[in-house]
């Protein structure tokens, strides 16, 4: 695993987290920028190591709540992150020891770096998706009971706060705080799910921000190399290329804080194969030829055919080339508690989840998900 | 003025704030209940005299916020006040000396009496409308610059809490309020608008704890008397009887966390005048044969005919034989700065205020708004 991340490390995590990030995270652009701005200012960003953090420690876990069609057009202040940290710091009267990143996808993997730049306190390599989901009761440190998104802070770019001190569960608190965020202009800075260092130890998804910096590495390198970038992402990550074709149709609206749709692909060659994918914020299920092919907690990951570009739902567009991925999801998010909160019927789905099989990759190139790296 | 409120005056603060209510603030039954109840146990609530207070205390607003329509089908949980009062106490750390009544209407002149018995502290004798308004910054005590919404704590029947430490404004704070009222299931306990003594001495509607006893009052001693009661309410108020006649239509739908709606009513005898009013939780514009007869924030009350009943915006219905009576505001509600909040184009109409003409009372009935009693 990686101990740091540094300016030189920032556009691969971006390429990484956007891959991971399944569609949802939020456009990196921005976040990158300020990234480097504040690794410029203050130097690198420690990582800790989520198996060897000090147990009775207090960490929180920070990301952008909201719809990232909103966060693309909506710039942020840039301080919502840290200044929730310390809103919730205040209302706790405690200081937190690190910060964990609440998905590792697209400006989400970074906004935790910042805020803890920002607040001068570490980052922890994991995160509680091994991936993105669109809803804040969809992350593994809440699938054990002893763990609550409760207390939690809300900052939105301007003067207005909020703190919900407790809410009756998990689903409420989501719907609360999605309702916040839609009246904060769609996104907001979010810090909850306060946790101890065993816990975070104990349930996060490890190591992901080291895989998606590796990952983003390994696609700079394809690149250059002149390899199947679709491929070797495919196979970096254990899944495999569904589908290369173009983009035929696209549906989304932004609906009650998230970005809402489908779009159809038409695969390439002869037979021209219809895949069509359906997303809330991150992609959810893909259906090819009418016969369901992935499904969430699996990965469905959309990169550009050539160049293996993450695009994010947000910048779906029709004509463009790409390449489908199917990649194994986290080990923690295919439990049966798991799968109630984000398996396909937790979206209304009523397709049961398959697990996708994953494979060893070829030449021994194992980023992993959910390993030690 | 009164110094306390006992059992025995629990029916007449229902009907005066009912009539000052201009069909907002609430249906009172409920609230009614439980704050005989809270007296049996508590004993009487006493009242602060606005113009006599300690003006280095400080106190914060209390009522409830949401939808009526919601409030008459959701029992509330009857702490919601008094939680979000010390939620809000914890968060500043620091206690409340008194309760200040946000709007004398309906079950929102009752609720600040129950939070009071229940915190152990008294509540001032006046509040922030002199009538209710269906917003949060339709309010005397932020009408001069040195007064904020925020913080605020709001409480739902149930576990869930919010606090609102910041916001750009108050109508920033009323969005946000609004929405998660919403997300609350239309209805939550608001405590929020903290003040110095002095503040609530300067800005208050003062006495009106006192007259909605009063007039309660003397509603009751007409009836027994079988005296026109219509006139008998609108003369102590120094307004008049508009119109009196049968309601023939009306138009409401609970959208965005208000009721909002319309309706008409043709006046009895042979020229059949059609009054037609609207209303945001509460009544805002009525209009006669087409001509505008009275706006906010003037008061337009709506009592059954014979009884002299107040009839909320909820409760509405076809058929209902009333009497329509149209009052003076109170004076801080129209001063040039308040006017921009709460006059009629406040409310999206392009009606210029006319202010009503008030009249002194016959038989020295001055019950008053306003004023001392």
């Amino acid at each position: 695993m990686k101990t740091q991340i540094i300016v030189d490390d920032v556009e691969a995590v971006a390429i990484g987290a956007g891959i991971l990030g399944t569609g949802g995270g939020g456009d990196p652009y921005l976040e990158s920028i300020q990234l480097r701005r504040e690794l410029k200012k203050h130097g690198a960003q420690r990582l800790i190591d989520p198996k060897m953090v000090e147990e009775d420690n207090l960490m929180v876990v920070v990301g952008m709540i909201g719809a990232p069609t909103a966060g693309i057009e909506k710039l942020p202040e840039g301080t919502e992150l840290v200044r929730a940290v310390r809103l919730l710091e205040d209302h706790l009267d405690h200081k937190f020891d690190a910060i964990v990143i609440a998905e590792i996808g697209g400006a989400n993997s970074m906004g935790p770096l910042i805020a803890g730049l920002q607040a001068g306190i570490p980052t922890v390599d994991g995160d509680g998706m091994g991936r993105a989901f669109p809803e804040l009761q969809m992350s593994t440190f809440l699938f054990h009971g002893d763990v609550e998104v409760t207390p939690l802070a809300m900052v939105e770019a301007g003067k207005g706060s909020v703190i919900i001190p407790t809410t009756i569960d998990a689903l409420w608190s989501e719907r609360l705080a999605r309702n916040l965020a839609t009246s904060m202009g769609a996104t907001a800075g979010l810090a909850g799910v306060v946790l101890t260092g065993k816990q975070v130890k104990d349930y996060c998804v490890p190591y992901t921000m080291s895989l998606a910096c590796n990952l983003g590495e390994r696609v700079l390198q394809a690149r250059a190399r002149g390899e199947d970038v679709s491929y070797v992402i495919a196979n970096s990550l254990g899944g495999k290329v569904q589908l290369r074709g173009k983009i035929i149709d696209v549906f989304r609206r932004t609906v009650r804080g998230f970005a809402r749709g489908n779009l159809i692909i038409e695969g390439f060659g002869d037979t021209a194969s219809l895949l069509e994918i359906d997303f809330q914020n991150e992609f959810l299920i893909a259906r090819q030829d009418g016969e369901v092919v992935a499904t969430v907690p699996d990965m469905i990951c959309i990169v550009t055919e050539e160049t293996g570009e993450p695009i994010s739902t947000e910048r779906l567009h029709y004509g463009t080339r790409v390449s489908v991925l199917v990649v194994p999801g986290a080990a923690g998010l295919k439990t049966p508690e798991a799968l109630c909160v984000v398996g396909p019927q937790a979206f209304g789905y009523e397709t049961e989840f398959k697990p996708l099989l994953g494979h060893l990759p070829d030449n021994g190139e194992v980023l992993g998900i959910g390993q030690s790296l």
